[in-house]
């Protein structure tokens, strides 16, 4: 069969890999020099410096706040945490058997209603920001709840005195969290912030391309980051390693890893399409702070030697270094943060760059619409006709 | 700056645009013989000959069903038609503020809770579709209560006696309906079945590839589909027909396009990315369903001069014809459906199409994560550093 049009069948290449789908000025992998930059800052000075509000607002708007910008959207973002009682009665309808996961993506969906039609579907810049920043004021509220409703737990209304990701740990954990926790919990929203053109972001991209608004892109999103092929990577690292505990300990690890690989199986947390066999930058920066959270929980050291014996086996066997989701994966269940709100507050924090991209896309669309390469039947008529 | 990977710079197709994202068996545009091919069929002949569940069966499993695998597939789509108890009283907590296709994703996304949640996430063939024809057959009582709950309407159950599109239709009038209208309604699901790859197949496929569930797919889908660049087209169409009856009827239709084209408006309900300049079959087969309807309504014979005049000054500047959406818009109107319906009924008919590509990219995954151009700044330090 001839192709109708584009390119030859050989270039067809699966997954769209290395194909560039985007023009963007919000983030770049820089794998040669292996940095994430992010506006033009390096994502993992930021990470370093700045906290996740600061970062938040420069994804956004595109430069890092003054310090009344920063107090202004600091306000907004307190001012505009609480949902909507409704919220809290729709997770409530949830049964039992609902994922975070969904359960996030729906209320995400069912606040679209909460604004002025008109609104909603305004694409200008403007319109995007005002409602993206009031989605990402939201996402600490509607992540905890979701988690704590498909649990049986009484939901929790934000705590107004504290600042963002402090008051996402608590809504998560109900305890004001101290500082070491506040900080290294900020540090990784920051990690999660943005990553150039993950599946998640280009889902929210080809959604938004139709003018289709913000909320739908990013409930888009949370579809796709559910998928263990994308967000559930850190969840399951976390299940990995309290499995390895299980069994033994760090001293079955090496074997457990081997049986995987000589199975075919995949390790979850280590290689990056992208970043192929260097190290994901945000791997090296978390994993820093992996040793002054093991003495939170009693197996925490013994989880650290098992996360450092898996490390090294697959760096040998595989040539693969860790990404982001395998240090993250460790450090939250050091948190005591409950496995599947992992990849939801990955959602909640990418929310920054989700709006980002919707907005960008909007600002300067073309409608996403590629072809197929079609291999099923031709000539077949209904009824036996020739 | 240098590419990183990948094509010249010179290749990068904006929207994807004649790339080749995706190996399908389900459909194709064969645009050089005006056909819609499905599953090796054409489409606008199984509109003709059969049944919108016979299509469906045809676009899911691959094959005509024979008699008996039809009583069961329509036996399965009449047991699954009703939703939980909860999904009503989720409809009751939407703000009247909800547009009917928010209301119709929401509900989507909240269903997958009532799923077991290892059934959820199995992306084998045989779970993909068991998952998938549940789905389709709610979506008749998803999209008629997003509809009454929006407008403060009572709540409808589906009708165990009547077949798909017929009680669909029952459901959206609260009527049962007529043979002629049924039989038009049912072809013009049939129209709005399977597509080859728009935006909202391609939004499910790129979300399913990270092997997330077909529930989040079809959310995903229904966001793009909202959008006014791809399934809103209807609705414009239907809009734009009552804006120029109201301004004064055919006698006026031709000064309203053409003061629309002089500021460089768009005419919704001409043209497709794929068909180019040559006419959309769809449109073709359902145009000539619009005089026997014309009569259904005081205002359709007016109705139909002004969708003549359009077409003829459309063709006439432009050199475009119309595709589906320009008269389906005029058939649904002549059918009494109300407006806001025509982009969730579109969504509806295609969830076949999409459960057959969720299918299909889960029996041969590669993720989708193509690249970005960065025209971003570079080189920026946090606190003014060097």
């Amino acid at each position: 069969m001839a192709l109708p049009i584009g390119p030859a069948e050989g270039s067809y290449s699966p997954g769209l890999e290395g194909v560039i789908a985007a023009v963007t000025s919000i983030s770049y992998l820089d794998v040669e020099h292996e940095q994430i930059v992010v506006r033009g800052y390096d994502l993992i000075e930021l990470a370093r410096q700045m906290h996740y509000p600061q970062v938040a607002y420069l994804v956004i708007y595109g430069s890092l706040p003054s310090a009344d910008e920063l107090a202004d959207f600091n306000r907004t973002l307190q001012e505009q945490a609480a949902l909507p009682e409704a919220a809290y009665r729709l997770f409530q309808l949830m049964p039992r058997t609902t994922e975070v996961m969904d359960a996030q993506r729906t209320v995400i969906s069912f606040l679209a209603g909460f604004e002025d039609p008109a609104e909603l579907r305004d694409p200008s810049m403007q319109a995007n920001l005002t409602k993206g920043v009031r989605l990402l004021a939201r996402m600490p509220a509607i992540t905890a709840n979701a988690y704590r409703t498909v649990h049986g737990l009484p939901p929790v209304e934000p705590d107004g005195e504290l600042g963002f990701s402090e008051n996402f740990l608590y809504m998560i954990t109900g305890a004001r969290p101290d500082a070491q926790a506040a900080r290294i919990f900020d540090m990784s929203l920051t990690c999660y912030i943005e990553h150039e053109m993950p599946n998640s972001t280009f889902a929210a991209r080809v959604i938004a391309s139709t003018l289709s608004d913000i909320y739908g892109a990013v409930a888009g999103a949370a579809a796709s980051l559910k998928g263990p092929l994308h967000g559930g990577a850190n969840e399951a690292v976390a299940h990995m390693l309290l499995e390895i505990l299980q069994r033994g300990g760090a001293s079955v690890a090496e074997a457990y890893v081997m049986e995987k690989l000589a199975r075919k199986e995949r390790i979850m947390g280590f290689g990056h399409r992208v970043y192929m066999k260097r190290y994901d930058p945000r791997a090296h920066l978390m994993k820093d702070y992996i040793p002054q959270l093991a003495g939170r929980r009693p197996e925490g050291p013994e989880l650290y030697r098992i996360y450092q014996t898996v490390e090294q086996v697959m760096l040998r066997e595989k040539g693969l270094f860790p990404n982001a989701d395998y240090p993250v994966g460790l450090i939250y269940l050091l948190l005591g943060i409950p496995i599947d709100l992992y990849t939801p507050i990955f959602l909640a924090a990418r929310t920054a760059g989700l709006v980002a991209h919707v907005a960008e896309q909007h600002a300067n669309n073309r409608l996403f619409r590629p072809r197929v390469l079609y291999q099923g039947p031709w000539g077949r008529h209904p009824n036996g006709q020739p």
